[in-house]
């Protein structure tokens, strides 16, 4: 889908919501809009009329280049900018991440406009992927699944987490990714009941549990992934979290499919590790929308009111903790189809003894 | 100085602005006030008692190992965690960061308290560098130094930019850096025009301008450094506006003095521009704050109304920008003293004429 249709179903969706416009200065949400891959825009979207984009002066000529189609405004002052393209009615801002003081500045700036929450408008749209979206989501898996795949070919006993961290990273951007999608979570033994921990400098050694929650950026779009290894032969109460993990991720993946409701996946998810009387070591969100940012909409929990829809990518990241001792997650990212789920992260889920 | 003292230091700075307390929601400032490193928290400052850390379970262990001295409440709502302990007067919020809808929440929340800007006040604190910040600054840029002076040791002939690009961030990691401080710029010959150009699939030939923009971080601080190279031999055209964007460079750092206004760096980096007749050809800012934050306060513009403090560390990079020829950028971050400025990125400024 062109950037311009995309701006074709924002401003379709301004008409149900009784708006004349909008200005979107959240900056994932103007690359969304536009394809501007630079660190400082806004886009100004009235009802009738043709959209303008506004960026400062290092990128007059990247947004010449990125962004043809589109009238451009370049200044310092990207909110003063906007304000003289709104001339009238009710526009919508983006008030879930616009400052206090920078819409303070746009009302004082727009005059006899008014000014009124647009809520997530554009967020909504990019929960469902078009084929462009999808295909670098689909690429920046595979990357991922195939720099792990290797990794775990090597001998990792007796290397730092830190090390081992790295090494997974340059695979990674060996293999064509743009960039890492966030901090590499690499984490051995008892480090592994950290759900988000960093890398520091201890040994990888035998008997541990080792955690990796990683991925790859393709085109501003993030793979996210999770598995858990033993190094050496793992002992039984290693295996008995990892299989209840895994069942439960089965379980909740296993609802990512058109029409059917997040929450529900949430309480499937939730009722198998209850099931195997581990729910209470289970502390952190279960998924998440991935896209342009590593977290997006939809977040997976029990009170989300929604259903799915087909092409929506997102995550299922069930865990279990056990301070002092170890933990293991499984994650992957999924595409929601009308039929099955489709894992895009494709590295296996059994339990890996390696070197 | 430890997070203690820099909270106090904020409490003083509460008395001044005659608030009962402070709701800090600025993850960078919130790690800056208690080393927190995590994704998600806030801090709650009270002017009298004990200052109170937010966050959620994912970082309850993290919280409890790196702010021992610091009471912590976890929950998946931070804001209505921090509403309960604001019980009572008129408490500061950081409204240049918090958004609208997350203001009229808390607004909400805290009943009878009242809420009012505090401004930039913990950006302000962050301007003038501890020990631990001076120490983490210099490293970072120690390694950046040390991998670009490897990297142009090297052939680079024949590759691409996005190839050169990969080297030099996979040598800053393999040097100690925890992460790469931002997408590097690596633009060579028409590329180089562009004052924020990501690399592509260009290949370096003979003749071209090799624009470098990168840094290293270390413990959450970042390096900033540029240096432009000819490969082969420079034409009188490279030689002329490397000369002049080295000379306003000169002589902007040269004011980065303890006393000195911020306004008379940029005069005289402009100035130099001016009478070598390339002023029309800088198009970008002409340096910034770096610490935590690749971008924070102070930034070096023309009213800019403050004056430099001794321990402020920023970066000085003008450029000259010649569309669909080349450009020519030198950057260096720099630590403000009471005597002569130090320069942290100690590259060479010379033309280097590469292989």
């Amino acid at each position: 889908m062109s950037a311009a249709e995309r701006r074709g179903r924002l401003v379709a969706a301004l008409g149900d919501h009784g708006l004349d416009g909008i200005v979107v200065t959240t900056l994932v949400n103007v690359r969304y809009l536009t394809r501007f891959t630079g660190s400082n825009g806004a886009l100004v979207v009235p009802r009738e009329g043709a959209a303008v984009f506004l960026t400062d002066g290092r990128y007059r000529d990247q947004a010449a280049e990125e962004l043809p189609d589109l009238a451009h405004v370049i200044g310092r002052d990207l909110l003063a900018g906007a304000a003289e393209l709104m001339t009238h009615g009710g526009w919508g801002v983006e008030t879930h991440v616009l400052s206090v003081d920078g819409h303070g500045r746009l009302d004082d700036l727009v005059g006899q406009v008014s000014l009124s929450p647009a809520g997530r408008l554009v967020e909504s749209l990019r929960e469902v992927k078009d084929d462009d979206e999808v295909a670098a989501l689909r690429s920046a898996c595979d990357i991922s699944t195939r720099a792990l795949e290797a990794l775990v070919g090597q001998r990792l006993g007796g290397r730092t987490e830190r090390a081992v961290a790295r090494d997974l990273e340059h695979r990674m951007l060996e293999l064509g990714a743009e960039a890492i999608a966030f901090d590499t979570i690499l984490a051995a033994g008892e480090n592994s009941a950290i759900p988000h921990h960093s890398p520091t400098d201890r040994v990888l050694a035998h008997g541990d549990l080792v955690k990796v929650d990683f991925g790859a950026r393709v085109d501003g779009y993030h793979a996210d992934c999770t598995r858990t290894f033993v190094l050496g032969r793992a002992d039984d109460w290693q295996r008995e979290i990892h299989a209840a993990v895994r069942e439960a991720q089965a379980a909740g993946l296993e609802l990512f499919r058109e029409g059917a409701a997040v929450a529900d996946s949430y309480a499937a998810a939730t009722s198998s590790l209850d099931e195997s009387g581990w729910l209470h070591a289970f502390t952190t969100g279960l998924g998440h929308g991935v896209g342009l940012q590593i977290h997006e909409d939809p977040f997976v929990g029990p009170s989300h009111a929604g259903k799915l829809s087909s092409r929506t990518v997102l995550t299922m990241e069930p865990g279990i903790y056990v301070p002092g001792r170890g933990g293991v997650r499984i994650e992957d990212t999924v595409l929601v189809t009308s039929g099955a789920p489709e894992v895009l992260t494709t590295m296996t889920k059994d339990l890996l003894e390696i070197g």
